[in-house]
């Protein structure tokens, strides 16, 4: 993230979390739906700064709009890694892929994946690796090294979006909230959770891939001590709620100890995403995630909600923003909506309490 | 477990939970101190028709008081693995101990280990298996096929014990309680969770072990669907208030989807085991563990709380129970301490809703 950094040189940190190549070259594969290729989009809103450009197979149709380079071109201009930027169904790596990722490991470039499928795993990578002396990096993988929670008290002040369900806006409400922090010259870190996340961030926690026991400890150890103005925003992951996905939930609001939640909901959402089981309600979710999160830091307090109005036109949007910050007594915005209500949220994050 | 099965056929289950041969041969190491040999003391009084005796290396004084049989005299009475029963400072698989690990594998027994360290980590005996064609058998090591949480409602009925800690009386809750409902006739399995519970049972799911995105969907896979009658009494882990396991805590009873919960508590423990945070009191524990519960089952219920009392003499300890039952107003009981108590909590326990 365009943000400065913390307490801990960035040297420090490598050895604990993620810590990938930068700047990127983005691979669309043969992709010829966008959908498919989020992860780039992301990549190109989130992070400009960290990509060079895009590479594609013959055949591809979606653009991020940004340089279209070989990867030698990419290399030349500074590029550090080849980033996997488009997801197929089953979440393999093609074998129409095959000759660009080969490409992009003889002209000096890493590759990076987010898939579930490990680059190591195809024989043909993995022996050009080695044999280019180039890294396979694939960010669902945790590092090593990550030790049992403590529960100790971090210096420095920390920030955690929760949500009523998984896939909800999460991601994008820390990365707005960072931003907003760096706007207004906060220094500040965006503690990536996920896999885009951590592409974004250019390293970060893959929390759902951690072993059950150390998940509060990875989160922990993603939000080290830092200056006690620095303030951590950290992506949430899941919800309380979610019955598949609330252990992990759990563990990341006890290791990051947060200061301060921002709820994020989306109004249309009535249901868990891909189940038969009702969302549950904003005061719930606030109430929940306040009386859990005390465990670990008794001053926890929530600043507000984000609601997801992209369905919306702007002046439904602003009534059900204002509406739902009288019945909450909270501020509530649209992250992705500039404005006033945007600017009360930050506000109330940034409150001395 | 000394119980029934239930619906489902042992065979059924044995691809999708840890299944292990047996019976034992218990294997003492070279032990001089009792404490460490919690496993395979555990193993004699919970489970003692799997076990057909006991080994040791010259030097051992530790004894279970069973049979002392050389591997190849407890293959001839029907043994089917040895179980590593003792622990070390580090979890590692002592030198010493290889001879007789050795000589296990040539007699045709498999070796299950509780231990960090893996088995097939140490050369001799990764070549001695595959010599042997015998298993070394790591029952930390979760199986490959759990998948995603559902949420579910599964048939049957299931008891989860709960706790205000760690370490504070859920394996044991849990063993007493299916071993007084087999005593009733009530068709139940002990569902083990951790590693001493596994070797008692003969079987289950390391859930401290579990990708944490896969936490719940390894407790829905541990107690299947079972016939309506039939309970599934489902050994805890952690807490919900323990800053490094409440994650796991929470998968376990978000998949559990528990009919009952009994909550364990040791009156002496004011403090989270080996961290400087105050204990959470048992209503409170109580009280978010049936609000959390819910998500997966609506009629949750809290049958009582499980006192250790084994510091107290007879008397004060029956005051104890009575005075926290009263204070409760729940049956209060010690499993370890046979009588009215601890009936009352049974009775609770099967009361049809």
């Amino acid at each position: 993230m365009n943000t400065k950094r913390g307490l801990q040189p960035r040297e420090a940190r490598s050895s604990q979390v993620l810590d990938l190549p930068q700047p990127y070259l983005l691979f669309l594969g043969d992709s010829t739906e966008k959908g498919y290729a989020k992860t780039a989009f992301g990549l190109r809103d989130w992070a400009p700064d960290r990509c060079v450009g895009e590479w594609s197979c013959a055949g591809a149709t979606v653009s991020t709009g940004l340089a279209r380079l070989t990867p030698k071109e990419a290399r030349a201009r500074g590029a550090k890694a080849l980033v996997i930027g488009v997801a197929n169904t089953g979440g393999v790596i093609s074998e129409s892929w095959l000759p660009s990722l080969m490409e992009a490991l003889e002209s000096g470039l890493d590759i990076i994946s987010g898939m579930h499928a490990k680059l190591a795993d195809v024989p043909q990578l993995k022996s050009m690796a080695e044999h280019t002396g180039r890294r396979l990096i694939d960010v669902r993988t945790p590092p090593r090294t990550i030790t049992i929670a403590t529960g100790a008290k971090r210096s420095g002040k920390r920030l955690l979006t929760v949500g009523t369900d998984c896939a909800i806006g999460k991601k994008y409400t820390a990365l707005a909230l960072a931003r907003a922090f760096t706007q207004r010259g906060i220094d500040n870190d965006f503690r990536a959770t996920g896999q885009t996340g951590i592409l974004i961030a250019g390293g970060g926690m893959p929390m759902d891939a951690v072993i059950a026991d150390f998940e509060a400890g990875a989160a922990e150890m993603l939000s080290p001590d830092a200056a006690a103005q620095h303030w951590d925003v950290i992506e949430g992951q899941g919800s309380l709620f979610h019955p598949a996905y609330a252990g992990v939930s759990l563990g990341l609001l006890h290791g990051s100890q947060p200061d301060v939640i921002v709820v994020c909901h989306d109004p249309d959402r009535k249901q868990v995403l891909g189940l038969p089981i009702s969302l549950p309600d904003l005061a719930e979710t606030i109430d929940m995630n306040l009386r859990l999160g005390r465990r670990t830091n008794p001053t926890i307090r929530c600043a507000g909600v984000s609601l997801n109005t992209s369905d919306l036109d702007e002046n439904t949007a602003i009534r059900l923003l204002a509406d739902e910050s009288a019945r909450l007594g909270l501020p509530v915005a649209d992250p992705m909506r500039a404005g006033e209500a945007f600017e009360r949220l930050v506000d109330e994050c940034l409150k001395q309490n």
